[in-house]
């Protein structure tokens, strides 16, 4: 994908040796530098309303979007979120009110996790968008580097629901008749578990793109290899839509649903779907033997 | 303006009164907040192809401009600048050779501030855009609030010479005939200046948008008035090129010079135009007595 060698440009041109400088640019989900005594968090996400904003999506939600895929971000590095800014761009149509509910909406989050918005730019252009910007701190915080062989791969809630309900949207259905409407316009950050989980997890990462994205890049990142078992998948609030293929298709290769993917001893938030082994790449076990799983996910919409 | 009529409502939405958030949104230039035993200074600011970037402009100066526009902000705070965070969005058209351009540019600056980038996030969208955000420290900031009657009001730096150049590039100039080019194209943020001032100056911004908004800001925050002397303003470098009442216009109502303007007793970097006043307003002392300055600017191009 194109993103990814456009990342990997970015990582190389931006490299620094700095003691301060602990995890740079393009190593991981944030940044983390060292400021004073502290192990400051940072990371920057960009909401576009063509690829990003589902059809129907209200203000409110487009306020808490934007937020909540930065706290995601800060959550699969283990750090307790503080502060948030933002850049909005607002294009022809978006009046006062609209703008203020999205502002709305940001902040109902942020108070929920005790964040304070310190900080917007507003201007104008072609497409509404968001640029958000957090910034957090870490006792320990934890990257997609770290994975031992031996180790449990959890994962902290169920894939799928996002896209799935996209994927309703697209085909005709309303708000009201989606299977997980919550999942695809107010998805819940793991904020609280990202936090708990930094003080074991040797590895961890939110799953902004796909499982199989997160689970590459955790296994390429360690060294590693990973096994994902299929009779550990509970495909069931997908199969109840959807037929067992493609509902394991969402599962694996779907995102949108801010969940956190983690490697450790011990999945002390939600539960084991395999297992990190010496070697590399990524494997589902099926009852017909390994298959690959593939780098690629859904790229938004 | 509208853009003011939006940030209201965004201060008034993000409001916080916690012991840690020293200056929140929409407060000033830049957010700062205790973290650890640091102020830490916080800026976003985006920056959109149709409205901010020049035609002829090169891949390089766009990424120097991102970067330039933010380090300024925090120089106008009297931050030290230390990391940066950017997200870019791709039009069509834009190749990975004009991109790695962009970010090289972004890098040359960086380095010459000893400035780490981070962290970037890249999407794709209609229009070209690049929002920053950077992140300084700051033993002593200043803010636009602090002003005290009888102190002078200093400048770092003459003004107009971006707007003039861009006013010439509109009329069929070339690059090369420009009056200033490096003003437009790669304005230099005063970062070493913003740091220094920031021990004795009372009240400081940097000029986004016009001299006159600034001081009218400084003003009303400050709750002072502030008198411009005319007799102290230097037009040379403008009246080389247009008429005398054109460059006073551009002098007090045209942006995109990234001077700082600041109020202190003493003007150790740049020089005097004008004196705090007990009172309200902001105005320009000429020949024929007083003249408002007032709160317009050019909002870019």
């Amino acid at each position: 994908m194109r993103e990814f060698r456009l990342i990997d440009i970015a990582s190389q041109i931006f490299r620094v040796e700095w003691n301060d400088v602990l995890v740079g640019a393009g190593d991981d989900d944030c940044a983390v530098v060292r400021l004073g005594s502290e192990n400051v968090v940072l990371t920057a996400d960009n909401l576009h309303e063509k690829a990003d904003f589902p059809p129907s999506i209200k203000p409110e939600e487009i306020g808490h979007l934007s937020l909540a895929v930065n706290l995601s971000d800060l959550a699969g590095s283990g750090a307790e979120p503080r502060y948030f800014l933002y850049t909005i761009t607002i294009r022809d149509g978006i009046d006062d009110e609209f703008y203020k509910k999205i502002l709305e909406g940001m902040k109902k989050l942020a108070d929920k996790y005790r964040v304070a918005v310190v900080g917007g730019d507003t201007d104008f252009g072609d497409e509404l968008s968001i640029a958000g910007f957090a910034v957090g701190v870490a006792k320990r915080f934890v990257t997609q580097k770290g994975a031992l062989p031996g180790e449990k791969v959890c994962l902290t809630g169920e894939l799928g629901k996002a896209q799935l309900s996209l994927e309703q949207l697209f085909s005709g259905a309303e708000r009201g008749e989606l299977a997980y409407p919550e999942s695809l316009f107010t998805p819940e950050p793991r904020v609280g578990e990202g936090v708990e989980l930094a003080q074991h997890a040797s590895a961890m990462t939110d799953i902004s793109d796909s499982l199989a994205i997160s689970l590459n890049l955790i296994a390429k990142k360690s060294s590693v290899g990973i096994i994902i078992y299929e009779e550990l998948l509970n495909l069931q609030h997908l199969t109840d839509f959807v037929d067992y293929e493609k509902a394991l298709e969402l599962y694996l290769y779907a995102g949108g649903d801010y969940e956190l993917v983690y490697t450790s001893d011990d999945c002390s938030h939600g539960f084991v779907i395999g297992e990190v082994i010496k070697g590399e790449g990524v494997y589902l076990e099926t009852e017909n033997g390994l298959k690959e799983v593939e780098f690629r996910g859904y790229s938004h919409m």
